[in-house]
């Protein structure tokens, strides 16, 4: 691979103008043949293999024994082909397989062909969505999916929106989008003349609300944090308590974040009962459904999203349970007034040039803070356009379904014990090996059983049987939080997970 | 594809005992059949065609007409694979070949085949970077790639660091640590109760600093904005005078961005007066090295950058000057005391536990504002481990030689003139039609001078031939800027520019 070593042309050479310069032909076929090579380790690699249900999830190395088992250091020469295709095998090898039907450990998992095709293609075309010009089939495609996902928000009017990486950034986006409607002012003169205004989310609202307070200068303690009921739902009463709480103070509550999905315990909160008191106060009602939008495909459970028509505006990331590859987050907005260009434009002048000659309405690039931003929308719309909504449904219906039966199982067990009955995909639940069984329910018991999920996560991983996820929350001591998505995973799958559990656990 | 169709199990069977579930097998192989001829798609047509001198750059078509051609409406039912193979095959026919040598358009382009490879292979892989059980290899590889770095740049000590989806979010990062640093508190409290902070860059700086400014609460108006040189250079002298003026008023100034390759022009800041006007006041110095990042690996080159170890955070896109796919954009920040982390830290419970089984500083996920974050840092680094610094060098010299060998052509041929000598990769250029060419230098020449260029790029779109960028800047008139990136340009290339932009425009 080192062009100074076989005569190849030289810089010095190619300002010679007696000289010609090489052309790509000969690097061509050797690029081709390489990708190629490639494409077919990832076939059987990552794909057949890492989706195999008698292969690992993970294979678990320390850093410190990674660091040895791969060669990552950089060099002033390349190395072969044959080293980079193995440096290749060894890094999806020491991967963890999240399309593997026996990883739970994230609100993402599965292998969606569609998906992954389209991802590829994404990779290779390597383009941006600033302009038409430069996306012309992407932009189209980004128009067309929101489009649709407008139509099962509920939003008859249409709307604006674009795709962002990943759900934090789009409920930033909704806080920007909020703070420019009280005062399109701040963008050009800054907050510092502003009333202290506040954000109010849930308790088990997700923490990118409190990330995106400290980036956009108001400060978490400007996020007030609304109490959940024990089914981990926003309290309406509580809400309405926090805003007059806020106006007592003299501060502006402006933004509120309902949660149709939360990240543990997978509540919604109840959308319509929120949107009463938000319209009340004159305020932005954001959904964070990164998680639980998928829902709204499904005829049966879309009811747990009531009310999302009322709403501002809606962060639904398509990568969590419809399976699309990471990341493919929407951020939808109702507002049809170009709120969003008008909030994050700046109009750089070589990039959106207003003299070109088709209709720059389809440059969207600055509706972004991003400057470049990858079409991410292709890698869901492929999948909608090659399955159909019914199979979309059918897929988080068999999901939910799947969660209810590893639910009914665990309450069949012995040393299982469910956190909560669940309401989605997330069933939270503890494993109680037999030494803790007959204790009373005391706070020595809970010590104890809080270093039992990592004590079986830790062996779980070693062994690479499976991955589930675990935490503490709240004042509960740690318990696992299984996530079911994936239409590749079946019954036998959930029992191996709670026999593995006791058998990985038995002797804790 | 329609499963409710051909007897698969149902919602309702799943839940029935005595049925079982179907397991992945039969859908597997269907996948993995898909997944193989959509790869061959990729190959013949976004790989072999798309970097084919002898096809077109572009199938231009208008938004109405792409849409009658896509079949975009989403339905209830999916398509059959021959459709869906299809799409894949429009998608990529009517997208822009930004690998092809004859793309110019923006500050990325050519085809680097390990850099594709790695993103497919990313694609598969399905992960995000939070925490290392997650993304064990990915973790250590950006690790790996980020020090190797932060030595090209001339920090001994080392530094911290993290991939970010565009250098538009670096940008942001530097300013948010830079305020972080100023006041750790208003992470907390905001900047309420701030005196006005103000942001210095060029007038030839990136517009993502002014959506920063927006964005982060500071107000697009505390966005000093220093005069540049006609060489596009940051003049020092005026940095001084807009900082005196700024504390004159009471603001505080407290983040300089000095650019590293300017979007129009690639001129490149001089760091190291900068730096000392900085060290004087205090002051954050961020370069914006997006662009120009990519002269560090060359010796003939680097002096560009001269000063950039001297600096708090640079922002470095290898998608740009060194080829990777995009996204792959650097943040790099001097600091060691974990500035990056106690800056946008919200130590969510569910996913950086403390209580885990291994060394949790490798969880980086907490670092960034986003939840979950691309592995991006494997496009490059399999890049660098296959060809070595040294051909890297050999890249950038030989883009660098061939802008050169553009600009001599323009300075030779009568109707073309340089805009500015070129200093690094851009080449900035008038085209004069026969009909213009003999009038007086004139408000009138210039005013039909603007009209050209946006003439010329129809017409080049609309035959597909070439792609390349124009702008009006500051007071001049619409001129092209040609980028030079790809090794897998020759002369030939840049001569049939010349050739084909005469031909195109010469009846205007």
């Amino acid at each position: 691979m080192d062009r100074h070593m076989n005569g190849q042309t030289t810089v010095e050479e190619l300002m010679n103008p007696e000289k010609g310069s090489p052309g790509a032909g000969e690097d061509m076929e050797a690029a081709e043949s390489f990708i190629q090579q490639a494409m077919e380790i990832i076939l059987q690699e990552a794909v057949k293999k890492a989706t195999n249900v008698k292969e690992k999830v993970c294979e678990w190395r320390s850093p410190e024994q990674l660091k040895e088992l791969l060669d990552l250091e950089l060099k002033d020469t390349g190395e072969s082909e044959s080293k980079i295709l193995q440096c290749c095998r060894d890094t999806i090898r020491y991967s963890v397989k999240t399309g593997h039907p026996r990883f739970f450990n994230q609100l993402f998992a599965g292998m969606e062909p569609h998906s992954m095709v389209a991802s590829f293609i994404t990779e290779a075309i390597k383009t941006s969505l600033y302009t038409y010009e430069m996306a012309p089939v992407f932009t189209l495609i980004e128009d067309a999916l929101l489009k649709t996902m407008m139509k099962l928000i509920g939003w008859e009017e249409g709307g604006d929106g674009l795709f962002n990486p990943g759900g934090s950034m789009s409920n930033m986006y909704a806080v920007n989008l909020a703070r420019y409607r009280y005062c399109p002012d701040f963008k050009e003169i800054g907050i510092y003349a502003s009333p202290r205004l506040v954000i109010l989310t849930s308790q088990e609202g997700h923490y990118s609300l409190a990330k995106a307070a400290a980036l956009l200068g108001f400060g978490t303690k400007n996020v007030y944090v609304v109490p959940s009921d024990n089914r981990g739902k926003m309290i309406p009463s509580k809400l309405e308590e926090k805003i007059q709480l806020a106006k007592s103070e003299g501060a502006v509550p402006f933004f509120v974040n309902a949660t149709a999905g939360t990240t543990v315990l997978g509540a919604f909160d109840p959308i319509d009962e929120i949107a009463d008191i938000c319209e009340k106060h004159n305020l932005w009602l954001h959904v964070d459904a990164c998680w639980g939008g998928g829902a709204l495909v499904s005829k049966k459970h879309r009811h747990l999203l009531k009310g999302i028509q009322r709403v501002n505006s809606v962060a639904w990331n398509l990568h969590k349970m419809l399976m699309a590859t990471l990341q493919c987050s929407a951020f939808l907005v109702r507002d049809k007034s170009c709120l969003l260009q008008r909030c994050h434009c700046a109009g750089a002048s070589y990039l959106f040039q207003q003299d070109k000659f088709y209709d720059v309405s389809y440059d969207t690039g600055d509706k972004s803070v991003q400057c470049s931003r990858k079409p991410d929308a292709f890698k869901f719309w492929l999948v909608w356009k090659a399955v159909g909504t019914r199979e979309l449904e059918y897929r988080v219906d068999r999901a939910l379904a799947l969660a209810r039966y590893l639910a009914q199982e665990i309450k069949k067990r012995e040393g299982f014990r469910l956190v909560i009955e669940p309401e989605f995909a997330n069933v939270c639940f503890w494993y109680i090996p037999p030494s803790l069984r007959n204790l009373p329910e005391s706070l020595e018991l809970w010590k104890k059983l809080h270093t039992v999920a990592p004590a079986v996560k830790e062996r779980m991983m070693k062994s690479g049987s499976m991955m589930i996820g675990y935490q503490k929350h709240g004042d509960k001591p740690n318990f696992f939080r299984m996530v079911v998505i994936s239409p590749q995973v079946s019954r036998q799958d959930l029992d191996f997970v709670l026999d593995e559990i006791h058998s990985l656990g038995k002797d804790l």
